[in-house]
């Protein structure tokens, strides 16, 4: 490392859809750890259509703001330590942000174990897995026999849902935005079968691939595809909520989805919003199981990494385009 | 009884709102119960925004359709039986129908107990006492100390869900539709406060009215004002949705409430709909605990009765106006 490190600065809060200009290339001193604190050095950048949902406000963290040093998640090294829970060398992950290095207190920062490869840390075994594990298991309750549909499915977070599905003996459906995306789905990974939201009315679609009705729908986009799958939802399902990225990137929508509440009603469903932090108890647990499906070959890991630091502003621009398939980050150097 | 009865039949299903002119008055011969079916006679008819619900197509029960005698549910006297488990002077409940008497399968009734007055068992032990009671406490699981709000408070439901919500030392905001409405709520039942939604912007009133925002929220309406709570809803705040009579009469809303899903995940809601069947088989436990609380006077019953079988189109289109305060029947004869 030099004395100097770059960072990403968000320019200002965008109005509209996001572009690279939004954010500015700056050079800072490399910080110093004070008493407590813990210099760390990223490895892989996560990014996530979470990223994007900080700038429209506070959501479960506080809202982004303009000239802060963008936020976002990532896999960091260590580099020196005035704490003693942490050393030189040690595997930590936390909310680092947009920047080559950072002096953070102990306590933002959680110890990750050294495995092959590290970016499994991001992917599979960090927030994008266990968001896939705990808001399908946990919050839709999948029951054998039973038809799951998940939208943004050739996402990090959906393409996972409906492996984990699928493990779980149930016929998944997955929603994208583009034939190819939906043929990987269904060649690739399994999926029984998969729409493109893009190609003709969804709810049409939808309703050709789910002869028997939906029983649990894993929604990552709201909006227009959450009220097609909900007029086919069967009597008590469940509707994990994660994200609403429809909502995300753009005006915000002018209405929400007809049916609510009567839907909800009629059919006795549950509709439950979530995120991975509650169910943080249940961690350990749920990253055993994964380890053993992952070890069996029966969940497949997809990561979509992209070389270098300079690029986190396209790679995010892109992704709440839908340019990534599976997990994407950006790895430092 | 003579050997002819009164029926209404609805003429057609209302494309806008319920009007009396919907309902025809005829006379029918007296029916004669055929093999394992019994001979009934109403004595109160249940008015209830399902009614209207039922008009909109299939909802837990089949679509009315226009030609159809009007459905509707009745505490009833039994005449005659050709059924073992039933004999005359039995005392029923069931969907019986806006007629004066009427031959059914036995399975379609359920015995009642004699009490006094028998009006109790359509409202506070009855669908309504049930509704209330298994909507706020299995579904909106308030806590002492919680905010609980409910709509169309001034209602049958309500009025008892708010005053079973203040039992269980919650502190409750009731939402209606007139200034009388809610000084009757706060005054005689015990409110802590009650917002007029038709004097301003609910969302404001409603805001001053629940300073620590709002965790529990019984939804008897939908809309607009569905809306407006959802954006003041506490953390991991639980929404039991009972009906959505805003969708009921008139033509259906062009939309739904914004801020879902997105609102559902920030705050990591449970948004639920039920119907009272869903929880039957606690029926037993359920009524003896309210029994107990009419009993020491902490849970009041309103009843609002009007005389005479001719009058139910005018009954029920009253109510959908919000012309009722507690439980809405009409009582034969």
């Amino acid at each position: 490392m030099t004395d100097q490190i770059r960072q990403f600065v968000l320019n200002e809060i965008p109005s509209g859809t996001l572009t690279p200009e939004h954010f500015q290339l700056e050079r800072a001193p490399m910080p110093e750890p004070g008493d407590g604190e813990v210099l760390v050095k990223p490895l892989y950048y996560s990014l996530d259509a979470a990223n994007r949902a900080w700038m429209q406000g506070a959501t479960y963290r506080s809202a982004l703001e303009g000239g802060m040093v963008m936020a976002g998640g990532s896999i960091a090294e260590v580099l020196s330590s005035n704490d003693p829970d942490f050393t030189a060398g040690d595997l930590v992950s936390g909310d680092i942000g947009w920047r080559e290095a950072a002096a953070l207190p102990a306590k933002n920062l959680i110890k990750q174990p050294r495995m092959e490869p590290l970016s499994h840390l991001l992917s599979v075994y960090g927030v994008t897995g266990l968001t896939a594990y705990f808001g399908l298991l946990e919050v839709g309750q999948p029951k054998e026999g039973e038809t799951v549909v998940v939208s943004a499915a050739a996402g990090a977070v959906g393409n996972t849902v409906g492996q984990i599905a699928k493990i779980k003996g149930c016929r998944v459906v997955g929603i994208a935005g583009s034939d190819d995306k939906c043929q990987w789905l269904t060649d690739e990974l399994g999926f029984d079968a998969a729409v493109n939201y893009k190609d003709g009315p969804v709810y049409k679609s939808l309703k050709a691939a789910c002869p028997d009705g939906i029983d649990v729908y894993f929604d990552n986009v709201g909006g227009d595809i959450f009220e097609a799958v909900l007029f086919q939802m069967n009597m008590h399902g469940r509707i994990s909520c994660c994200g609403a990225v429809s909502a995300y990137d753009g005006t915000p929508p002018p209405h929400g989805p007809r049916g609510v509440p009567g839907m909800f009603v009629v059919n006795r469903l549950t509709v439950r919003g979530f995120i991975v932090m509650d169910f943080y108890e249940k961690r350990d647990e749920a990253l055993a199981e994964m380890q053993g499906w992952v070890e069996s070959g029966q969940l497949k890991v997809y990561e979509d990494i992209i070389d270098g630091f300079e690029n986190l502003p396209n790679a995010l621009v892109d992704l709440l385009a839908g340019g990534n398939r599976g997990k994407r980050m950006v790895r430092a150097g």
